[in-house]
């Protein structure tokens, strides 16, 4: 009776059930989620089946259908883990066992863990809704080192990751069903799910794939005034600064122009940023924080509203598991912070740990610190291999028949084009399926891949594309390229014209 | 730039905002949280005006508007700290380190955290998004030895504390704004803060304070046909057993007839069971689960829809800040299930300390275990002194003029009666308060305790309670009860009639 795979069987009964699907909050079952729908629920089955002994034509499935570091082995930063464990364990602190602590733990770990402690009280206590008041402090002193430009410890709420700050941001826009959010088309999945559970009008702009994924204010225009056209009043633009699933990096210029565009058509600016350090040409195409840009405008911008999210799951940290991130709100309404304070309240506050990791993330340790040099080395090496790997697996998209690709300049992920032949649409059409879906699926059969189909992320009608993480194992990563390679070439002479 | 308690100045600047209190998601403006509301806000104020030397007639706030036993120096289980601190920082698990590391750590810690590590990986990976499955096998393990009859780990869902289990299950059954949902009165606002962001109906049923804030099918029924009177379709029962605020703990007898009046009205029942083990007069008032107590109802009951919560917040453990919890599904239809697995996948996954101290709390040491005496001789020693400061709380307050409080079965918490004169409902008026929270503003300002008012909770029209935990430090209980009296005394002379 403990087997994790049975199935529900009381649906069966013949009893006619209280609550079904067809009953149900509709708004909850139109949501879509592609990063873990079909492709990754399956991918999941087969990791059990390969564990249970089955024979598949590889040995193990590698998930690249999302940015999940560490469960590709990459190695957590140790310092921050080094603190992590301590503060769970404040008996370690004490000054009886300092001798043996020190054979375990560098002294800057300890006098970190012992700084957070005294201000903390214990992890497992709940903390002030918005966060603890130290952690906040040191985010606001990142963000005006990195921009240098002030920041305000009041106007920042640390969250369970960037995820649920943008669920609880979007969910305080939401007045009614004609509202409508501007989202890019390829989008990160994360916002038409949430529009449709909030029963918003989600407003598409469309990337320009054939410049670079490039963002123009004429589209921003174009799905602005065709939205307000069909009675929608749009109130909120999202941008995914690197991109998500595309990878563009915004320029400065182009930047002044969203911001102008938002203040024009009286739009408030969300501003996904969780990718700011996964930069990958810093000369050519460098992260500017829309913050930094806003605030090199000028007074006549004064009280611009804006809203910007940060991560501990992404840039050389990857800690997703825990859960953790921040945003910091730019020029809202007094009685909109009290609001975000009261919502925020109700599920008490953001796991301990996790706002931990984001003192760590903003804070790191500095030169001369006793684990400096060890840091600067783990997390180089996370950087530079990550450049290295988003290449080879451009190259290698990008010698693929009927497959192009642009670079990365940014985030953890590619999302090359293919053109798939008529046979192969039509294969997929008898299958039930998108022709992405179709080939992805296909490939997870073969290979034990799993990416994600174009479809789940929005694409210009008519083509066909799939986001792939650049995050396996270096020392996999030929292996890796190679299965791809080879599924590929025999997909297509498989379904020829 | 960087101080904590700064305002938001921006709304003063004369430029109107394009998201105000009057055009944000009503929904959201509608919810109520009285347990983090103002008098919590005020209590954090005071505290940091504390901190800066500023002075009032007391030395410490004391925060009894929460159920939050590590903020009030609870000491955590040892145990399960010492295997969080292991699986954070993985390298004193090598062999290695073996020496050392068991020098500071017990074996069964060392094994735990290694069995953990081999399931999941890094905590730092995005688990399944249900929940790691090891971790749910055993919390169906814990349940089938609690109750004796089977338990299926592909219907237990992991979340981060026992709220964002409600939150996202409540989602799922709002179809309209016509759907209700059965909840207590007195309730923990949570219920009536997620119902108002939904947009249900709460449809309130009252618990008899005078019976020792017994329930009655006959008010169950009432309830009902009220809101269908009222065009309100109920689909959900909320049961908080052991009550909250109330501490009520539910007689088999009790549960069996509240589980035939759902089967009879055709109502899902919502068993928040977070408190289970906060059990006071086990003899005379134990905890029996809805589970059990619905499986031991026969064959007649198959296919019976339920869920119920359970969390690591509460209990003998008290880990709050860390956010982990569960829920279990009973006879759900499959194609919900379903749908609770994508709505948990868009937010990834719950936090992964959370879901290992989930393991920890279904499946602590045993018996012959090197903790097992230390685990024991901690959960013993504050589950006895719960009990205590229960007791001495109740005759604190029964003691008082026009005091009266019931004495807890279970929980956390008293829910006591006051009696307040016409001239304090008069003050009360003037300083535009309700009269509960008038008297808990008062005692906050004399002896920097906080409590939540009883309209928080709700209660009979009329009448006025508040809501205190029972946590406050064993060394500091009499000063805290001391502290009440004094000012009880002096608010009732002051506002005699």
């Amino acid at each position: 009776m403990l087997s994790i795979s049975s199935t529900n069987t009381d649906s069966s009964s013949g009893t006619t059930k209280i609550l079904t699907g067809s009953n149900m909050n509709p708004r909850v079952r139109k949501a879509e989620y592609a990063v873990r729908g079909e492709l990754a629920i399956r991918s999941e089955k087969i990791k059990v089946e390969l564990a249970n002994g089955s024979s598949f034509p590889f040995q193990r499935v590698v998930g690249c259908n999302i940015g999940n570091p560490q469960a590709l082995d990459q190695k957590p930063i140790t310092f921050f883990r080094q603190v992590a464990s301590l503060v769970e364990y404040p008996d370690l602190l004490k000054d009886e066992n300092r001798e043996l602590t020190l054979k375990l733990y560098p002294s800057d770990a300890i006098d970190r863990a012992k700084l957070l402690l005294a201000n903390i009280g214990s992890v497992g206590a709940y903390s002030h809704s918005q966060g603890i008041p130290l952690i906040r402090e040191n985010v606001a002193r990142f963000i005006s080192d990195r921009d240098g430009y002030p920041a305000d410890p009041s106007k920042i709420f640390l969250t369970q990751g960037a995820s649920a700050g943008v669920q609880l941001t979007l969910q305080m826009i939401v007045e009614h069903p004609d509202v409508g959010i501007m989202i890019p088309i390829p989008q990160y999945p994360l916002y038409t799910a949430t529009l449709a559970v909030l029963d918003a009008k989600p407003v598409p702009y469309y990337l320009d794939e054939s410049k670079a994924w490039g963002l123009t204010t004429e589209e921003l225009q174009r799905s602005y005034d065709e939205a307000a056209k069909n009675g929608v009043e749009t109130r909120a633009l999202v941008i995914i600064n690197p991109g998500n699933p595309t990878g563009q990096c915004l320029s400065e210029e182009n930047m002044r122009e969203i911001i102008e565009f938002c203040r024009k058509n009286r739009v408030i600016l969300l501003a996904d940023e969780v990718y700011q350090t996964n930069i990958y040409q810093p000369e050519e195409r460098p992260f500017h924080s829309f913050k930094k840009v806003l605030k090199s405008m000028g007074p006549q911008y004064e009280g611009f509203e804006m809203i910007s999210y940060h991560s501990i799951s992404k840039g050389m940290i990857g800690e997703c598991g825990r859960r953790g991130g921040y945003f910091e709100c730019e020029g809202l309404d007094q009685s909109i912070m009290d609001e975000i304070y009261k919502i925020s309240s109700i599920s008490l506050c953001p796991n301990v740990q996790g706002q931990i990791m984001v003192d760590l993330m903003v804070n790191p340790p500095k030169k001369g610190d006793p684990s400096y040099v060890q840091y600067k080395q783990e997390y180089d090496a996370i950087y530079f291999s990550l450049i290295k790997r988003a290449k080879k697996l451009e190259e290698m998209f990008n010698s693929l028949e009927g497959c192009t690709c642009n670079s990365a300049d940014g985030a953890m992920y590619l999302f090359p084009q293919i053109r798939l032949s008529k046979k192969a649409i039509a294969a997929a059409e008898v299958a039930g399926k998108a022709p992405d879906q179709f080939y992805c699926m296909a490939l997870l059969e073969a290979t034990g891949v799993c990416m994600v189909a174009g479809s789940g992320f929005g694409q210009v009608e008519g083509t066909a594309h799939f986001r792939s993480t650049f995050l396996p194992q270096p020392e996999l990563f030929d292996e890796f390229c190679g299965g791809i390679t080879k599924f590929h070439a025999g997909f297509m002479d498989k379904y020829r014209d």
